[in-house]
């Protein structure tokens, strides 16, 4: 009898951490991953891309390389387009593959609330391209209006706008906040960078909502002292390539980021046709699917409730729930009972600029460079693979001691001459 | 009376070289770059992006922090669409300038000999878009091979034809031969990278046609070293998506790299009507343009004899031209008369993958480890940037002891969700 197959769909935190697991404790499985990228991506420092701080070679790691080490997993680029849950395969570019056991782990990517069409004026911060992108975005609009003689043009192109106030918007708030204010300071002779208005925007009542009242209000503090207009109870009603309308007013800016709002992998319509309003599939107790014990949803894709709230989206969880999946799957191969999953909340954080973190242990909260430091090391220490630590952790001694940013680069889309 | 108006056109080699120059001894001068680019990029190490050896960031670098030390220079981020000589200004995206002295160095694109739609399947090696492209094409091939069922289709995935067998030639042929015999071994369950093909075609009798034949000879023999194959005296009359045609000859090859052939920036056009056959503007013994005395015209894209022969387009060259070029012009702005450049050969190389080199020295010319350690060091003093240095340092060091490749990350030109 061949070994029971376990098949992996994605390759983030919740699908790494369990092909690792699987990879040193379930020899007798075989196991394959199946992700449409060949790397691994540490989401958490993508907004560092973004803001020209680091290189994606350094967030990134081939998933081949970080899995090659065990001789029971194979690794497959691949799209998957069609997961059966019946005939037990999934389908994609790849052909098909057959599964005793399946991992569903794809994540989330942005949600526009019904407005795809924002995504060409406002892109999301999720992929590697999306972060050169607005990379792009970001270091064009200081070029052009370096080279503006209209006043009124140029006061949009300096000004940049970000749309949600999770930690995501709060960290590129922050960062472009920094950017404006010391790093391009000596570098243009036309524009004073000091100039540049950076205007967050949040339809709810803070910023940080799911952090202590205490973290959201030291959060404000500190991107209005880097200059950031934080505007909360503001809903957006319109984005287009001339700026932002909210209602009645409308805000020109040519640079807009999208940072608010998330919808799970539209692969969960294969699992259930019962989704919750945000589109997420219900795992059980053991993160299996209902009626499906062989097959497990974890992540952003799955809604998991524990203590009668849904768990947030959040990298931990992800990892710790794609861990415990990998043990019921090896629990059922041994013919065992799976277990139910709880989560252990390790706590939150968010920087917002050099020096300035908010960090949330339990009941805990603290601010500034001790929170800041806390958020360093916790970064480094989950960064996967030795190499990208070291050059992150060298990349962060040089801007912290230069304001420097090392990626600066406005790299197009277009590789063919230019005529 | 206002300072004499400068305009230098291309912040490469040639161009930042003589602005640095300006900066520094012409304060009496107004000095305006001109770039496409936002960042001046270190060519010769371009093939180690596309090799996945090196991160864009880590070989280019933004002019304006290269340049912000000098009051006297302003950047422009602007793409030139016409010069007039007559009336001393030129034209663009970013409105038009006026020059009292012009110096262009816009550098060479590749040219396909009148088959320009072969670019589509294979791209040359002068941008980081190329670059980033290539290297998406080479990693793409090895996942694309590792899931294939039928041993034709593998055998096209895995084969590598580069055109051209000049320093650019042989170095990405000298890697590729590295990457698919060592890096890649360990990470693939289902195909045997060292089953792959690489091809190296070169019209010629021989490659690096430049140097000394016993450099040429064994640079030959370190490539077949490496499962190379070389291809002389072989002429390319197709190219196509399935592969390379040679006369009657096929070669079934799902990635084709092109390196043979540069033809000089359009811009030649609007500064003589009298261009060499290769599209190369004349310039006088002091660098400039007959009858335009104002006006100066360096590197790739000018044809300048010495004792006979024209100056082969190389780095060095560019850089002694862009420095003359610029005391040339604060001789006449002090109403002295120009001198005559004289070009110095300090030396050319090529690399040949890990630790095998060729130099050549004058009359000297040395091979194998020690010509390494000097391609190495040369390359890393001439890399502009302390910070840069340092990183292609570590990165090199890194790389050399574990065969391992920096930055295999297959990264798409579409930033948007995909659905």
């Amino acid at each position: 009898m061949s070994a029971p197959s376990v098949v992996i769909v994605g390759a983030g935190f919740a699908g790494l951490n369990a092909a690792k697991l699987l990879g040193r404790k379930g020899r007798d499985l075989d196991i394959t991953v199946v992700d449409r990228r060949n790397y691994h991506l540490f989401q958490p420092l993508l907004y560092q891309v973004a803001m020209a701080a680091l290189s994606p070679a350094e967030i990134a790691y081939p998933i081949r390389s970080l899995l090659s080490e065990y001789p029971n997993i194979r690794v497959l680029l691949g799209d998957v387009k069609d997961i059966s849950l019946s005939e037990k395969q999934i389908k994609g570019d790849f052909g098909s593959l057959r599964f005793d056991y399946l991992l569903v782990a794809t994540g989330s990517a942005h949600s526009y609330f019904g407005h795809d069409e924002w995504e060409e004026y406002a892109p999301g911060l999720k992929s590697l391209e999306q972060a050169t992108e607005i990379r792009r975005r970001v270091l064009t609009a200081f070029e052009l209006a370096e080279r503006e003689s209209d006043p009124e043009q140029q006061k949009a192109q300096l000004t940049f706008v970000i749309i949600g106030g999770g930690p995501t918007g709060v960290e590129l708030a922050g960062a472009l906040g920094e950017i404006s204010r010391y790093t391009l300071e000596k570098d243009f002779r036309h524009i004073d960078p000091r100039r540049t208005r950076v205007v967050l925007i949040e339809a709810g009542k803070r910023v940080l909502a799911t952090f202590h009242p205490a973290c959201s209000a030291r959060a404000l503090r500190d991107l209005e002292r880097l200059g950031v207009n934080v505007w909360t109870g503001t809903r957006v009603s319109r984005v287009t390539a001339e700026g932002v309308g909210m209602g009645e007013e409308f805000l020109r800016a040519r640079t807009v980021i999208w940072a608010a709002g998330v919808q799970p992998s539209p692969l969960n319509r294969f699992l259930s046709s019962d989704l919750d309003k945000r589109g997420r599939v219900k795992a059980e107790k053991d993160l299996s699917l209902a009626g499906h014990p062989n097959v497990f949803v974890v992540g952003d894709q799955a809604l998991f409730e524990q203590d009668g709230a849904a768990l947030p989206g959040l990298a931990p969880v992800a990892m710790q729930q794609g861990r415990e999946a990998a043990r019921n799957i090896m629990r059922l191969a041994r013919g065992e009972k799976t277990k139910a999953f709880r989560y252990h909340d390790k706590g939150t954080m968010a920087t917002v600029g050099r020096s300035r973190a908010v960090v949330e242990l339990g009941k805990i909260h603290f601010f500034g460079l001790l929170a800041w430091i806390t958020w360093l090391f916790v970064h480094i220490y989950y960064l996967i693979g030795f190499r990208n630590r070291m050059f992150v952790l060298v990349q962060w001694i040089w801007s912290y001691a230069t304001f420097g940013r090392g990626a600066r680069l406005i790299v197009h889309k277009n590789w063919k001459m230019e005529k």
